[in-house]
């Protein structure tokens, strides 16, 4: 097997692209432009019309850009669904199920009634004072709106906040950070974003300076991080996640990946880890974690902790560690290591990826650097307040003895273990397939199969000009209905394919999925038996 | 007076210190790293640890990048506020009194109220079946709310939506943009953002490939667009507003400025224009924006138009027209002119700051260009789902007849007229003073005044090593509490300082602020009289 080969044919592609593109344009012009000189009179506008764009004169950088997990797919998919709304009859499914993207409510999940109370109690606060309210909202929920708005200024629900957010639900957040860790958080320490995403974005834009910047990246990953590379004009240093060892994370490949990036002149500033998986959904050992904190520290890399899945856990033996309760663990402080871990209100059981919510807990910078994350964070002024809340709410759900509690852990146990048998029915059906292996998703929400393609499948991908996995998810959808991204948006060794299925559908809805899954990829390898 | 002359001395400092820093470093490296050589065994690890990061090794464009808006004054006046909660005497004031940013329920303005409902509905849509709910909330807001949910696919207003935003939603602004400007509005050119600072930043990011691409900025202009130069490595390409005649915008200055950048070999690519204007407050002419309009048409650049205080207008000869109705009624359309304009819930009468909710319309562009924005959206998945909603309600509010529509008027008008009388207050007091020339708000928030300082003053400033218009900033918080922002954060002539001024903070605060003011005024310039 290739482990440890190069990455995809189409990244390389577009890497060659790019090369021939590249500009090598030299200015010694102002970023700030300077007067005009005293001689310059106000000279004649020009008559010729010129439309100002087109793409050749854009950012190549945002050309280069490219996220699967909205790419080509959907859009086709966006396009079946407005056909089977105007001519019901028209394909061979009545509805498009989307497995291609983390977003459960979208497929039926019900929010957390409690942190939707507490939502709509902070948007309307004139009406907490009124008896109606005490019968249409739960009597915790009402305490906690009194307690959210007095850690605002003012009351304030309108406003902006501090850039990092609210001082108040910081306290909050540090202290669920705490209670899960064990170890002191700081409420300076955190940043709340509208998402993981951004805050993401703002680390790639403090680290990179241009393409002799490395990030060390899994592959697979998460298709944000070689965007927000790519965006930022950096590069994306791969290493392999092992999918012979349930997507195992191996220090030795870092450690060879890192000093293959260092003999081309690369420098490498930060190390991505994923943990639980996205697209490949495992859960790492607590000893790897010391390993990859270790290999952080010895080779003064940030350490990068995407951790917004670390309420999604679907197997017994296993649990999430947050890196920084391992680095502490190992006695490793502020001094030790440059730590960043993210959060978001969009995964774990509540899924509520629409209110744009979330964290950064950045850990172990100096003060001056803290002060430019400040700074660039004060350029958008702040995040949302709703989604500050709701990040300050999942970080301290009700307790035992509120009233809210059964209610909350019910909904939350349901959805959990709901989650937890649709995880296992989709990877059972995946791995009966002919020419399928499938790892177990022990957490996040997706699957990542293998999918071995016959010969005659590769060279009709090849004749339309598409890869494989392309190839076969678009068959699937134009049969199905249902859309799973394809292996090369997240990166696979070269000559493997694969797809990332999510396991978010509803369990009712599972069966069907499972059956024109079945039926779908039976036809499939009949037609292209080699 | 100095009119055309160079841009403020601190920029061109700045410009300095930037320039000796240039890293001149070239590398042939990859941006998406080739694999590792087969004979590179896997190296032994480093033993020295190494702390990542310092502030000359982070990306220096981020470094580059200044905010005064959140600048140093600011932070000082946190500090006295906290020092004030410790020890209530020991400062010669008894609070802080921010007029540092449009940020009005910070102030103590209070949220309309037939938005709120529908958002806390929308929140929590268990409650709208409920009975107690007809006693809370008023019929239209229920309505209301039904109908959006009704536009949200599976009423899952938890869920990512659309990458430009809920479509339902998008025709609702469309069809009140429409109504605004009597000229047709498509909803496949709305991109919901949260608030406009995302979008300005996804347009920099379009447009600016290196320090050879220039934007024509407003001198004074509102920061976040230097610092999103800054942040994405162009050339700001300063025009100043005339401050003898309130403000005004000449197309003679637009295209001398613009002359002498292409002599520079700068690539001018867009204009930008805040309307009205920010620090500034003018409302520009109708005749006047049809000259702008025809300047970007014939020179081939992409319009900027910043529209979001397009509802604060104080002054009965000026009226708000968007850049798109004036291009249209000038017979432009999309294959003329390439405009994309701001709008943001959180100013015009509603100031809903913190619900970071916004969109640009974007018209003009090629279907190639489109599929890249919406690319660099899909990577940030969506803006949040209340700010989409808040800002269709802010382009659809209720009408007459409706259950709410009289209560609506009421506290619309009663905060507009408000700061009307805020403004002239403001105005008047600042025109009183010696040494101090103020243009009249005519929009916006903010006044914007010129204070002519004593040679001895700015000694004293250079002394301590600041600009003579943060020396005055902050004296005047230390003596008062009142928080304003020195106008070498927004640019002035050189030379020239000033300071900007909200119209925010309540009208029972404004004769103390006005006594403080005058007070403080009035000692300075006696203590540095020349």
């Amino acid at each position: 097997m290739q482990k440890y080969a190069r990455v995809t044919a189409s990244l390389i592609t577009d890497l060659l692209r790019r090369r021939s593109r590249q500009s090598s344009r030299l200015l010694s012009s102002t970023h700030i432009l300077d007067h005009p000189s005293s001689s310059s009179s106000s000279s004649l506008m020009s008559s010729s019309s010129t439309h100002p764009l087109s793409v050749a004169t854009i950012n190549d950088k945002v050309l280069k850009c490219e996220y699967a997990v909205r790419g080509e797919i959907v859009t086709l998919a966006q396009k079946l669904q407005e056909e089977l709304s105007a001519k019901p009859g028209l394909h061979p499914f009545d509805e498009i199920l989307y497995c291609n993207i983390g977003n459960p409510q979208s497929l039926g999940q019900q929010p957390i009634t409690f942190f939707r109370e507490v939502l709509a109690l902070c948007d309307h606060p004139a009406i907490l004072d009124r008896s109606e309210t005490q019968g249409l909202f739960s009597t915790d929920a009402i305490a906690r709106a009194w307690q959210i708005l007095d850690q605002i200024p003012g009351r304030a629900t309108g406003a902006y906040s501090h850039s990092q957010g609210i001082k108040g639900l910081r306290d909050t957040i540090a202290a669920g950070i705490e209670e899960r860790d064990g170890y002191p958080a700081d409420p300076n320490d955190i940043f709340l974003t509208d998402g993981a995403s951004p805050a993401v974005h703002m680390m790639m834009q403090l680290l990179i300076r241009s393409e002799g910047d490395g990030i060390l990246c899994p592959i697979p990953q998460y298709p944000l991080y070689s965007a927000s590379i790519a965006l930022h004009g950096g590069t994306l240093v791969p290493y392999y996640l092992d999918e012979a060892t349930g997507w195992g994370l191996e220090t030795s490949e870092l450690k060879k990946q890192l000093e293959a990036a260092k003999s081309k002149g690369i420098n490498v500033r930060a190390l991505v880890v994923i943990n639980p998986g996205n697209p490949t959904g495992q859960v790492l050992a607590e000893d790897n974690q010391r390993q990859i904190v270790e290999f952080c520290k010895q080779e003064g890399l940030v350490l990068l902790a995407d951790e917004v899945y670390q309420e999604n856990i679907y197997v017994p033996d296993k649990k999430f560690h947050s890196f920084k309760k391992i680095s502490r663990s190992m006695g490793y402080g502020n001094e030790d290591i440059a730590l960043v871990s993210f959060q978001s209100v969009s995964k774990g059981y509540y899924g509520e990826c629409g209110k744009r919510g979330g964290y950064m807990e950045v850990t172990g910078f100096s003060p001056e650097i803290r002060e430019q994350i400040y700074k660039v964070a004060s350029v958008n002024l702040c995040s949302n307040i709703s989604g500050q809340i709701l990040a300050s709410l999942v970080m301290n759900p009700p307790k035992v003895g509120d009233e809210s509690f059964e209610s909350y852990s019910a909904e939350k146990d349901g959805i959990l273990s709901s989650l937890a048998r649709r995880a296992k029915a989709l990877e059972d059906a995946l791995n009966s397939l002919e020419g399928v292996k499938c790892n177990k998703a022990e957490g996040a929400m997706y699957l990542f199969p293998r999918i071995y393609l016959p010969a005659k499948a590769i060279k009709a991908a090849e004749a339309v000009n598409t890869s494989p996995d392309t190839f076969y998810c678009r068959r699937l959808l134009n049969a199905t209905g249902i859309v799973v991204v394809p292996g090369s948006g997240f990166g696979q060794v070269p000559g493997t394919w694969h797809f990332r299925c999510t396991i978010l559908p509803q369990e009712d809805k599972i069966p069907a999925i499972v059956s024109r899954l079945t039926e779908f990829h039976k036809q499939f390898m009949e037609e292209f038996r080699d």
